[in-house]
């Protein structure tokens, strides 16, 4: 079963306590893809610049994503983005950031990935959001992503689109913010009568939530012994879940849920541990069953 | 199999943005037992002034909760701490402090507790947790917890207590100062070697981890619905923790410390639903028995 995703492909600059990497791949699309791709096919919408490197194309390519719908636009530069991470490896500085062809996205779905019965809206302009939503048919579960930013910015688009979407996914701040309820088992509810079924709330090295109406399930974040750059885990686990619920197959089932929720911890584990998409990039499946067996084993009585 | 306890004793003025409470019981100690209670008999070690009032002690007793060992000094006042939580409900600033007895305390065990198996050294100062280990002769299991300011003032003391103690229950921030390790893993292995053969970190609201040299498990924490005051839910873990493997009767044995991680963590989701001791002072086994069975539903796949 195969999965569309529409989110921000760039380039992004990169400095931690423990190196700086300069003009590597970034965004949420391709963390998205590049882990998802283990599971099942992987169509990305987007956009860049005639100033993307071969080389990244090509590593989204070889990696087996469809990159068809990412148009390459003659009208401006590729997303870039340029962060600064302090010794608690959590919420980076900007240093910088161009929105470039992003900015005016007029996102277009391939004819033969609009029959899609997965679709998951990484985080980006709502609006953007709500057109490939459009463009999508029948999708059996669409799952989106969002930030402060849209929040505090676009809060009615964002709206909308949670009417229409089955599950959201969001760090624990968005989660707060978005309900403004402190306690999680509230702001669930509150979210939940906005639109999405369900919601799964990431938190960083503590792991992450999931809730239905009746259900809740807390799951551990795999532990690690390096940490060289937290970028992209979000993403990862976004496609880390969606690429498993996929390959399942089904409609809304809240025990896939729960592994999808396993395999999302796992795939991000491994994008922490280096820079950039270079662990993730070169995963094998080995890898990646290895590790969930692991986390299983460590996260039951 | 009968634990004994040492640690502070103390009256508690606590205002969070839900309340304010004045004079009620508190201390590491009162926690503890108060939640081990449930499992076990428990023999209490410390002080208190001639102010103390008569309420608490009942309230102590009342529960089953021996209390030979703790001395009425007429050389001072009780210990006394004022806290006030902002709506994040973590890291009270101390509106004020005074030690009162504490401060001179020279703990005696009572002839009949010093046989105990299960030895518990709560959060107080490392000379007087290294004066209570060497009055009892032959404990199976020794734990004990510390604080931020112990590390600061008392490293070389602190350090001592270690080489000598099974298990070192401790929150993550004070694991990460005392290593001088910002990954928890790493700083886990650190601390092992100071002396402790296990490792237990705990997280607040994101739950805890227990580490050995050959072993890891993490837990979450119960989700709760209303948190009025957080104070003594890490001492009220401790107490959980320590009765349910005192309970067992059993020497160090991870199958059971993971199932008193456990324990430890729904005792604790009772104590933050309400201010001091009152929600945990008035539970019954069959409520505990509950939401432990609702724990392991919820973060078993």
């Amino acid at each position: 079963m195969s999965i569309v995703v529409v989110g921000s492909v760039g380039i992004d600059t990169i400095e931690t306590p423990f190196g700086r990497e300069e003009n590597v791949l970034g965004g949420s699309a391709c963390y998205f893809s590049l882990a998802a791709r283990n599971f099942t096919d992987v169509h990305m919408v987007s956009s860049v610049g005639e100033d993307f490197p071969q080389a990244h194309s090509e590593l989204l390519r070889s990696r087996g994503i469809d990159t068809e719908g990412v148009t390459v636009s003659s009208d401006g530069e590729t997303f870039r983005w340029e962060g600064r991470y302090d010794y608690d490896m959590k919420d980076p500085e900007t240093v910088s950031v161009t929105l470039g062809v992003l900015g005016s996205l007029d996102p277009v779905v391939p004819e033969k990935s609009r029959n899609a019965d997965y679709l998951f809206l990484a985080n980006t302009d709502p609006e953007i959001q709500l057109k490939v939503l459009e463009q999508v048919s029948s999708p059996r579960i669409v799952a989106c992503d969002t930030m402060n930013f849209w929040i505090d910015n676009k809060l009615q688009e964002l709206k909308t689109l949670l009417g229409r979407v089955n599950i959201l996914i969001i760090n624990d701040s968005e989660a707060r913010q978005l309900s403004e309820e402190p306690l999680m088992v509230r702001a669930a509810r509150k979210i939940m009568d906005m639109g999405p079924e369900f919601l799964i709330v990431k938190r960083g090295e503590y792991g992450a939530l999931l809730f239905s109406r009746e259900d809740l399930f807390f799951a551990p974040s795999y532990m690690l012994e390096q940490v060289l750059d937290p970028t992209g885990a979000g993403d990862t686990f976004a496609g880390g879940f969606m690429g498993y619920v996929a390959s399942r197959g089904k409609d809304l089932d809240f025990a896939g849920f729960k592994k999808g929720v396993a395999y999302g911890s796992v795939l991000a584990s491994f994008t922490v541990e280096d820079f950039s998409v270079r662990r993730l990039g070169s995963l094998r499946k080995e890898e990646i069953e290895q590790r969930y067996a692991e986390f299983l084993r460590l996260s039951t009585m």
